[in-house]
């Protein structure tokens, strides 16, 4: 060893043993002919302190930032004491120095405020990881780590690895594939996720399972996405909807206490997915905050059976709603006052490209009770005082609406609230903020193929309810422009997600177990009975020889961390991250490959 | 849930409770009006008992094995007592039966001797898992995999996640790689170790890190490996070797005290590469048994320092040692009355094609103390008696002697060494012998290339009181001839292999961390200037920014777990292994791909 103690170990208690430190040179002070220096490591920082009969040592070997030093000194207690960290009533009186190695000037400083840009630190990425806001971001992980592992163990889980090399089947996201030399013109394909081996390992009666385990995928990144990212995948057997839901709530639970100390002790809400939809224009809604969305007009078939309030903007003569498909609406409390320049800075956040509104109205509802809107024309003060009741807008609230197709409308509003949440301070970084959402609809409407593709994933179940609806109907849409009168458009899935402060952190299902549903599913999809075959034949096999009733769930390993940790980007918790282009700017790859490489896998690069 | 209590949990106690139970229908006995069926899960075996007023629900649904039974009834003791199993006092008495599902005849029986052959195993290895003697050796591995993490966690080693797609950098092993679809005509590569990475991370200042990760070479598949493969992967910094190696015999002290419940108190050998060779023809030597080597002829220059013997076998004119490089002798302990034929059949085994020996001379020291040798003809009884002498022979004793070129003769007296250790039952299976091999040369020589090769890896220091040699020499060999007479033929690397029962579990090295030695070894190993900075810019950079000196260890996880559990084959200790041609026969994989993945890729495949 090159060291007796860490450079976080020592307190006073410590005052007067000799002992030796290896670390870094944080910092360089010098006072006349004394020099103190601030040595860290993984565990903390210690002060040195070169007293006058040293100065011929320094001078013979000039000490810099990063050098790694192995120090022999005497503890003695500071006069001067540090309080804020744990080895600041303690400094190290050196008598012997080492410099184990050198280091050139850094290109940007270690420090919790880097002056190095986001490319700059990826290219040295072994530079930035010494800063401390990125080593506590991976602490930070590894104990999300520990913790879901302790939780999982004591609950009967196994960790059972899955294979990497699997087979390509691609549903949803392409897959990245892996030549075979060994059986020349075939390939591998890295998982998407090992959701067919943990449902295997159910009908192996393994009963409880879970892995931490990087998955892959071959998408256009677009911010704050990875080729490769890391899921807590888990599995049960014999279970129902509720069984899952409230052992991972323990999941989550446990891990709030072992990583942020925080008993999360309330009832963890849930919303059915058409709720969330109704309410927040969104199925990962965040719930630290109101502000939910007031559906004055939609398609009467979006939301069977919840009540229309068209007559509140109806027959007004205002083409704008009276043309548009939804009309939706938030009021904002305590806005009532915005000045001219505060609604149209509001007005053109919404007309940005990415959302995409062509304009939005708005009611301000006074503190003495009278309105004022950029729709006067179109609505007396009565109707506006009857859309406000509606909204649930007091005096001094700000009405914002907004009018257009459905789902680029909702989702506009969505955003709009969102972004109106954090400018008020409503989304809290310290306050955490659980949420179930369930009953997803089973299908996606694809316009492009006019077909159905799976919500979740082919493996998902329907609701027992809508079992028989799914069975025995035609998955064929006759009739594009109907596709919502389809049966299958109200099949409800077994699926739940659970969502943290707006982000959806795991989600999961029960799943099919049985051969004639699941091939009922391939075929809802699309998939011949050859396609079929050739993809799935093992998992259809399984599923003769007594498969039993399953379900689970996958977090996304990366997004909690990143939400745990105060941050909005994953890219700060993965140790090496790559870039928006799939790239890894330290080690320069993607690459080209020897054509010898080439040669051995019987493959060659084609220019387009 | 489907079930109240797991099949593996009544006791006695439980009696008179109504339970529900969930599970696979492991058999079916009839007796008369009563049947008995035995309701299989992960956790055990429970008995059931239909009686008489449930025939006609088992004649109206027929069950069959491994149908997936929901069963309720009330707890009874048993008459009929099976000690055997812990639920064996206890049976079922049941009142209510529902078929979850069904199962077709499985193709092989699920129990510890199964009738499946390899090949029916691996198509249906979902049904393979559900087999105790599989099921216990995944047990076995998650148990380790949970006492490495405690150990190391208790011990300040954080998991630290490393990337999957990285840079090809083939040195030795075959990379497998992975096209770039938004970097066309680049490709990734799957690491064959995070090596390069945990050194970073060591550069970064992590202190301690470990992976348990999965690994991947595109190797020709011998016997028992497969293309990807686990490591529990390690790296320290500040240490020296010795630090490693207490550190990592205190993890495999708690593997053993964990999963095998062995306390493995006594001290973990060491010997020097240089000694196992020289005592066992074998860097990975089984300790287990005696039987070493006797060494009365080799090369001068293979083991400098060790005593000659050979006078003991010169001038006979025995052509056969006289022409020898080598000629080794072992001693077969009470086995001088080995028939003809025995002697006859080792003799063969030495020349089967795997070993390739041309023949075998032996010598039988008669319990009287006189001798009778296949080599009589050259050697007097005086002669023989005093090569019994060399080779520890006592009367009653078999020496068998093996002559030919150094490493071959050698390698061939460590099968056989082996072999008979086998044979004589001293290779016990519930016997576990640790052993250190350390100071492994840095280099080996690559007479194809007439160059350098690393014994370990480029990034292995070698031994501080051999760096100058190293950095003062030429690399080139000028004469091929006489490599063994360049100076990097005697540097010895700071390398350690811990050795389990004649098996490598895992090997490390302290690494170099100082920029110029490891441009040193790169042009050591025949890479020029471009190709080191190509490959290799990352690491040489970080290396100037203050590395610490660091080393590691990684353990081959999959074969831990196989000697662990007795066995000698890893693929019985892998959930889903892949065959000697690297296929995954269950699902079929590798496949060919559609063209429309090979055009977004710009690959095509070519026939060779």
């Amino acid at each position: 060893m090159y060291r007796s103690h860490t450079c976080g170990e020592l307190r006073p208690s410590h005052v007067g043993q000799t002992i030796t430190l290896a670390g870094w040179v944080q910092t360089i002070r010098k006072f006349g002919s004394i020099t103190f220096v601030d040595l860290r490591d993984r565990y903390g920082i210690t002060q040195l302190v070169f007293g006058e009969e040293l100065n011929q040592l320094l001078d013979d070997s000039p000490l810099g930032r990063e050098y790694v030093l192995q120090i022999t000194g005497v503890v003695e207690e500071r006069s001067n004491k540090n309080l804020n960290i744990p080895t600041g009533e303690i400094e190290l009186n050196v008598s012997a120095l080492k410099i184990l190695n050198k280091s050139v000037t850094p290109p940007f400083s270690i420090q919790d405020d880097t002056d190095g840009g986001d490319d700059l630190r990826m290219k040295y990425r072994y530079l930035d990881l010494r800063r401390n806001a990125v080593k506590r971001n991976l602490e930070l992980r590894y104990a999300v780590n520990r913790s879901a592992r302790n939780y999982l163990h004591e609950n009967n889980f196994m960790d059972i690895e899955t294979p990497f090399l699997i087979k390509s089947t691609p549903e949803g996201a392409r897959d990245f594939v892996v030549p075979s030399r060994m059986n020349a013109g075939q390939f591998y394909a890295l998982p998407q996720s090992p959701q067919t081996f943990k449902q295997l390992l159910m009908v192996s009666g393994y009963d409880r399972y879970y892995q931490i385990v990087k998955c892959f995928r071959d998408e256009d990144l677009r911010a704050d996405r990875q080729p490769e990212f890391t899921q807590i995948d888990c599995e049960m057997c014999f279970v129902e909807q509720e069984d899952i839901l409230s052992m991972f709530e323990g999941l989550v639970r446990r891990i709030f206490k072992d990583v942020k100390q925080i008993d999360y002790v309330e009832k963890i809400e849930r919303m059915t997915w058409e709720d969330a939809m109704w309410k927040y224009g969104n199925d990962k809604p965040d719930i630290r905050f109101g502000m939910s969305l007031c559906n004055l007009k939609f398609p009467s078939h979006t939301f069977p059976g919840k009540p229309s309030m068209a007559e509140l903007i109806d027959t007004a003569n205002f083409p704008v709603f009276d043309n548009a498909e939804t009309v939706v609406a938030i009021s904002v409390s305590k806005a009532s006052e915005y000045t001219r320049k505060q609604t149209d800075e509001l007005i053109e956040w919404v007309k940005r490209p990415q959302i995409g509104m062509m304009g939005m109205a708005f009611i301000k509802c006074n503190p003495d009770g009278t309105f004022k809107s950029s729709i006067d024309k179109f609505y007396s003060e009565e109707r506006l005082k009857a859309i406000a009741s509606a909204v649930n807008a007091k005096p001094g609230d700000l009405i914002l609406l907004l009018a257009g197709a459905e789902e680029r409308t909702r989702k506009a509003m969505s955003e709009l609230r969102l972004e109106l949440g954090k400018r008020l301070g409503l989304r809290k970084e310290n306050e955490f903020k659980l949420l179930w959402v369930l009953d997803f609809p089973l299908f996606e409407y694809d316009s492009d193929d006019n077909r159905w593709v799976a919500r979740h994933h082919p493996f998902t179940s329907p609701k027992p309810a809508h079992i028989e609806m799914m069975i025995n109907n035609d998955p064929v849409i006759s009739d594009a422009a109907k596709y919502l009168e389809h049966p299958y458009a109200n099949i409800k899935a077994n699926a739940y997600d659970m969502v943290l402060n707006g982000n959806e952190i795991g989600g999961g299902s029960i799943r099919i177990y049985q051969r004639e549903l699941q091939e009922k599913m391939f075929a809802a999809l699309g998939m011949s009975k050859e396609e079929s075959l050739h993809k799935f034949s093992f998992l259809l096999g399984a599923f003769e020889y007594g498969a039993p009733p399953h379900g689970g769930i996958a977090f996304g390993f990366d997004r909690l961390c990143a939400i745990l940790g105060g941050s909005e980007s994953i890219r700060d918790f993965i140790a090496f991250p790559k870039n928006n282009s799939g790239r890894d700017v330290m080690l320069d790859a993607p690459a080209t490959i020897d054509q010898k490489q080439l040669n051995e896998l019987q493959i060659q690069t084609v220019e387009k």
